[in-house]
């Protein structure tokens, strides 16, 4: 893996590399951690690289890796720089054979995510996009219980994920993540609705199994000054005729990164919070509610091959985001080794996700503006 | 107190009953429990009324009763009958002298509302309606903890009550409570939103000191057949600049009475749920999580007066509609006597309170039918 | 009902008045609320009682009502007096034909308790020690489940009760509970296990359906000066082979009224826990834990009868107590006309229960001062 | 890093990867992973090692290792195997130069574990025991608050392990973990308390602060034909006075894993459960409790030097684990390169911790065996 981004401080980074770390599939080779060549052989250093492979930039490391030997060169790139610098090196990447893991959103645009989407089918390199969530054992366990109809036809989906952290101007003191997470030049046309509006719409997706088709969306800037909104709750329509409500917040004060998500059917329905990621409620009409646990022998094959330890030992965030590396990882190799990879190795986030996504982000500013109730999902 | 409605077999009666014998302040004297006149009179029997004082219709009841001595007659009437028996007997017992507690939503509709308003301003009898979860007592420490300003100007709402009772078509078979609900002609214009997204509404604006001034409604009938909204949702906006969003569903199958409020403000929030009702949470920016809970001694004079017990031996929900009837009693009881009621027991739900209801239901359902986002909240 | 003391001020006494009206079953017609005949008598005054009938003294009342006609007089006394009057007003009621609800701890000593058993015996009067926390529905569902063999062969029984309330010398300063609770002259050889010791006991043996035969104490004064133990642990040993722990201590400072029982058998267990009364988890070797719920259709006759609305509203602590009171109420009324009573009805404690609570305080007392293991746990 | 035992399908093997993997300080370059040599070379196959660096014993991996250049040799071992192959490994890796991570109970007996001290602090060798609960960085956090005074001189202590995986023979067919867990041949004179009970009672020192000086324990073979306890209880007394309970089994059927601890003091106390891991309650007397979570800025630098990401992110039982493999690492690199460790990395179980353990061992079943109610900790 070589990773672009993500040098000293950068929050995100850190956690990428630790979920790269975690299961001895996947080693960091080299790394091209800042836009300043200093910075980045600084980070390298820190990291254990030999200073041949801290590159100055994406560019040289992508150039100078490809002339590297096969079996010594990066597989492929992680990029977890801001969004604005998600596209170039992706597409570099992929044109010049490497496999990519990105980081949320995909893009800055939904233009850009359509065009990377061609890239990917044109260079047939793997695409990984972090939607962390969708990476725990018991959000795998919700989608299987759903697909298989246990809880009847889906009628509604409540997806929520408040934080509190942006409640004041912090953009205004020298903090980097409220920075460029609020500045449209480097985050995009959306602020909460990007950052983590993305991750509720990709899990409300991803556990019904069923598809955003019309939205109703009040987009809000709750603290002054700020150039983004920093709040927001969308009314949502479902091709399956289900309706839902999701909310996503940056202003909720007092709260961390509660992210939660409720899907009724006919017949029952599951509820999973991050804060307690482990568990996943199943409810029924007519009989006691559940409590399916990770790490037990009665779960789906796609549970069990996403938790590393028996029931009772907590996974958590890192976990789940190893998961998704994992899995890439696990594909990457079948792939490149001329097998089939296992249908629990290609249940991880790509093209298609981070398309939905970044066509989430465009749509639902859209919706927003408009004095109309139900606009269209468009991609 | 004497009872309208409320025979054998009628849920709401005997909650009504439990409540307010509870606290040794009510008797009940008297009662016309059904339309039947013999179902009323089994029903006085089964409660140890005099046959003498079980009538045969509200009106006789009404009429009789006042023309017993002041100490032996009835000092109010619950009525507990469905949604379109409340106007006409509200407005004969106050116009006959009697004090009235009404069961919620306050009529059956908006118009027959303002009309009751003015007879209890013309007669001067004292009006409750029993909006159940304001009467918790850390549903008031929430309403004091904001009014006060420990979390700052009110930014955010979120207020749900997920049912499930209604996931199937209930109606179809013999069931009393669903029948009515659903009908039309007995329930109003709304189903769902009357029956529970009204307690929801009166919450929200209860615990917030908000007033709601537009409104973005999506009804929906999920259950084929049946005739009014059985789920919805509403985007909210504030008088005090804040937004909010209201979920209210019949269809939630595996929910029982999941009703629950969040509120953020500049600097934390609160959160209950009734299903661990003697505890609030109060949430800080900076600080730990507090948790509050009902039987301190730290608690506000609100949470205290209605609270029965010391910490950790939970009071629940008919403690809570006890709350409502014993505040209402102890006002009526200074006012009678010519006495100031105590801040702490005129705070029930009124008049006010009512109308909001009853806006809500029309303005929610008009809401629900236009085009257009942003709804004006009219009244 | 004719109370015996609980006069203003007294904790308890309210507690029982409020148990006893809830369910419109019982009528307070009489009382000795004080030693002291004024205060007494501004009891009845504030409890609507007619001047004739509060009393100067329980002797007074038992003689004076014994001579009211069948249908006037009362027809059972409550006693709710510190320990030490306990055995005096209940063996004179009993004899003197009324039936008795006695708050726990039985009586001050092992030897009053098997004296009342005998003239309950001889006089067939009922008799109801109020033992809260086996009146909770999922109490007795719990109860239920082992009785019916779900879970296997009990083998292992876990019982807390953790208060904080006396982790300072309350008793130096002018607390009424806080001093007759730990004055040996008052509530006799024990004080934290005699007060809450002896339900975490009565919870154990009614849950688990099995009779505690040896146990080992550790009971301790943590609280300089205090004259009772405010602390303790017992291992124990039943009579089917399995073993438990039950923890009991007022010094926990922070905690509430935290009683809660587990209890494992060969197949699976179960967890209840008051401060979230209205649930039982029911946990399984090799399934997932079910959360069963008050006020639901699948619970067994004994949790419905003892429950008073749907699923989903909570209900507590006075609930519970109401329980007992109506299911005495019911008993003894079906016994006075000759009927049968339901065995659901007779399910409150008893005889058999104050027996074995007294002979708990003074067996845990005795193994306490032994430097021997195991104590016969003796009556 | 090299390891010892930890081969394919071994448990806690995989977990001593994981931790030591996940930080990015801790590389695997040899191990002797099984007693077949065979088996040994396929795992190290699977986890990429060079085929010289699979070893058929751990002698060998010492004694060839050794030999090899500073900076190419493996700078510790970690020991994974069972509870017979500790002491041996152990010495051998410490008397070659060698730092040493070994998992829990130190030793097969108490006289090992003595020895290993001595050979410990003869060799100046770094000894880290994998008690892993302690590795939370909420279990730091109450340990600090504790060691602070903040609740006051501390009263009492609970600490529970309840795990049901062994309420069946499971020894009896072909479990692996079962089989040497229930071994006194490989496990030692303890079953359920040498597995679990020795976490439970490190966990109870560590946090308190104070150390166990007397007990009274009760163990039971619960399930018929198991050879050592699978179930136990403790009374424990303290050096400072306080009392506690220890609980700790493996028959508690339905429960996984659910291991925890409160601890009170004059002015409050605190509850951890490793089920809800990145939460410590902290109780008050008199205020309102508090949740403290990790990743937030208001923690000690203990807890806060423990975390990899922002609150509202759990982090779990591997990255426990790996607070113990990094807090070593750091220590080790430190000391290596002549550095004072920062107090924060030492903070991980060593030496000490590992011959309490032991002693907790003996202690607990030679004080099972008397008649004698308290028995003196002795080490």
């Amino acid at each position: 893996m070589g990773m672009i981004g993500g040098g000293k401080d950068a929050f995100i980074g850190a956690v990428h590399r630790i979920a790269s770390f975690m299961d001895g599939q996947i080693e960091l080779v080299c790394g091209a951690f800042s836009s300043n060549p200093e910075k980045s052989a600084l980070s390298g250093e820190s990291l254990y690289l030999p200073v041949s492979r801290s590159y100055a930039s994406y560019e040289e490391m992508i150039q100078k890796e490809k002339l590297l030997p096969a079996g010594e060169r990066m597989d492929f790139v992680s990029i977890v720089t801001p969004n604005h610098v998600h596209f170039a090196p992706a597409k570099m990447a992929m044109e010049n054979g490497f496999h990519v893991v990105l980081d949320k959103p995909m893009t800055f645009n939904l233009q850009e995510a359509k065009e990377l989407k061609k890239i990917s089918e044109q260079t047939g390199r793997i695409f990984c996009l972090t939607h962390t969530y969708t990476g725990y054992p018991m959000v795998k366990e919700a989608r299987q219980i759903i697909a298989e109809g246990k809880i009847g036809k889906v009628r509604k989906v409540y997806v929520a994920y408040p934080q509190g952290w942006l409640s004041t101007f912090l953009e205004g003191s020298n903090n980097k993540q409220a920075s460029w997470r609020t500045d449209p030049g480097k985050s995009g046309i959306a602020g909460c609705m990007g950052d983590i509006g993305t991750h509720a719409f990709n899990l409300a997706e991803y556990v019904s199994g069923a598809r955003v088709t019309k939205i109703c969306a009040d987009l809000n800037i709750v603290v002054e000054g700020r150039l983004l909104d920093d709040d927001g709750a969308v009314l949502l329509k479902f091709d399956n005729g289900a309706s839902g409500v999701l909310s996503a917040t940056q202003v909720a004060a007092g709260e961390e990164n509660n992210v939660r998500i409720s899907v009724y059917g006919e017949k029952g329905g599951i509820e999973w919070k991050q804060e307690d990621a482990n568990t996943l409620l199943l409810k029924w009409l007519d009989k006691p509610t559940e409590i399916l646990r990770a790490g037990t022998g009665y779960l789906s094959s796609y549970a069990k091959h996403n938790a590393r330890t028996p029931a009772g030992h907590p996974e958590g965030y890192l976990e789940a985001f190893a998961n998704l590396y994992t899995n890439f990882a696990l594909t990457v190799n079948a792939v490149e080794t001329g097998k089939t990879p296992e249908l629990e190795w290609v249940d991880f986030p790509g093209v298609e996700d981070g398309i939905r996504g970044m066509a989430f982000i465009e749509n639902v500013v859209a919706s927003s503006k408009t004095e109309q109730k139900w606009y269209d999902f468009k991609i």
